[in-house]
């Protein structure tokens, strides 16, 4: 597919013909997407960009990859709130560069995640770009009334908690930045990078459990996610960082370059799992690490480091 | 303000305590923002991308003016499905290279044109790019539901109307590009073109009249704009090009560089002005001006010209 021949509404007609939107939601076609709201219920939005040269190479990144991540980074902020899947929104700006079929592709793996989990695609915009691509995506998630887990609900004596494993992601990104051999273990972290899976249904049970009092997705490294926590809150934290869980493939990949692996795990962001706050008898029914406590300082203590870690800083 | 001095975080700080959410509302702050649902109302969602070099060069507007642009076009969309403002998210990816004290200018035209029209900012993304400047703005509206107007409805007899004048922004951007004189007419035009004006209490107006069938706002230029109402209703249309409206100083900017008024008014977009179809015995409280009628044919019918027109193209 050639952009300068199909043209801004064929690209438009081919996209909202293989995103249909569900009964009672109007989406791709209009000023804008309709959608019926719901008494009892509360609406979560959330917005991101992603920037070539910043958040990723056009070279370095399969454009199937960059859908699915475009949309993943998204559905992570709604499973954070522990919400359901109401749609998405995705704004581009497409410079004329893109090889023939890399919009395709690209959509194949926005759609393919936006099936997987359920968020419709309903509407949009697509323009151009002199040279560097840009995309935006904005979520739209729902949950009953008061029940989304927010970031200012920390209390003193919770254990902090994460689902999953800590630092893959940003293995994946020295795999890159560094043309590391692609042996398994490094296309595991690529796969992490890349392709992150948000947990949805795991901040969908979290939101349900008695006892779970704050959440967020690990976007920036804990070092970082945990601080928007603590400032919420009004709390502070203690760390155990040998308690923070990581991957064999990040261990074994961190062993043979001799990479700082606790940095990895808590500076280098984009892990997407969910970074919670529960009373000790708390009992959701998902697997998870407790890897320390909420305590009633302002400081955020490394409990068994020397080091004071920092998360990913954007400027 | 230096954004490396400040960091994301200082920055988000500063516009989360510029911009308090409304009562009940849960802005800036989390991983989303929280909006009740009310039964009966249906929520409205659009998104728009402004990019350096494709939309606007950096050194030619000024920060406040592209801060109040990249809220108006999105209002516009609100204003064209006859809605009320929820709330807009704001996403950037900025350059380094940005004066310092750009991106206060840029969210004070951005809070003045949201304070305004009552749009609260409710959350976004701040971002670094390593050169190009780009904006996305997803904005939220909402209607009783079943009163919102949509693109799909024109009936065959219906008044083609529009809003205000046509071309005043194309005009306008004809002053910048080729850097005309700054005469009380170039200013005229530049304003129109830099700070539209959202119709939304026309939108809304238009959404209360009985009668009023289809309705969309002009940010291609009607001549790409009307197509898309023919489309989604299945109609033709005719426009009586001697009764589009025009500013007088776009009349007198035409003659004095020899340009092609009908071209400009036509196809030049960035209008936001409302374009909409009503029975002839419709009565809406509002100025507008009829400038054609839907037709059973498939075709747009220029009566009165020997050109055929067209919008502007995105690729």
């Amino acid at each position: 597919m050639k952009l300068s021949e199909i043209g801004e509404f064929g690209l438009i007609g081919q996209i909202r013909s293989s995103f249909p939107a569900p009964e009672g939601v109007e989406g791709i076609g209009d000023d804008c997407a309709v959608i019926p709201q719901q008494a009892g219920m509360e609406m979560l939005v959330s917005t991101d960009m992603l920037m070539e040269g910043a958040h990723f190479l056009l070279e370095d990144v399969p454009a199937y990859k960059l859908g699915w991540k475009s949309a993943a980074v998204n559905f992570s902020d709604i499973a954070a709130m522990g919400g359901d899947p109401v749609g998405s929104f995705l704004a581009f700006a497409l410079p004329k560069c893109l090889p023939d079929g890399w919009v395709e592709e690209f959509m194949r793996g926005y759609g393919d995640i936006s099936r997987h989990y359920g968020f419709p695609l309903l509407g949009g915009d697509t323009t151009s770009s002199p040279d560097r691509l840009s995309i935006c995506v904005t979520v739209l998630g729902q949950a009953p009334r008061g029940r989304s887990l927010r970031r200012s609900k920390a209390q003193v004596g919770d254990l902090v908690c994460v689902t999953g494993t800590l630092g893959d992601s940003a293995g994946g990104l020295d795999v890159v930045l560094n043309s590391r051999e692609r042996d398994s273990d490094a296309e595991h972290l690529l796969a992490r990078h890349y392709m992150p899976s948000p947990r949805m249904a795991e901040g969908q049970a979290l939101a349900s459990t008695e006892g779970v009092h704050a959440m967020m997705d690990v976007s920036d490294g804990i070092a970082s996610d945990l601080r928007h926590i603590m400032e919420e809150s009004g709390v502070g934290a203690r760390v155990d960082v040998a308690s923070l869980p990581v991957s064999d493939a990040l261990i074994r990949f961190c062993g043979r370059y001799g990479l700082d692996i606790f940095r990895l795990a808590t500076g280098g962001g984009e892990d997407y799992e969910l970074l919670f706050t529960m009373s000790p008898d708390a009992k959701p029914g998902i697997d998870y690490t407790i890897i320390g406590e909420i305590t009633d300082g302002i400081e955020l203590v490394w409990n068994g480091s020397e080091h004071d870690y920092s998360g990913f800083r954007h400027f």
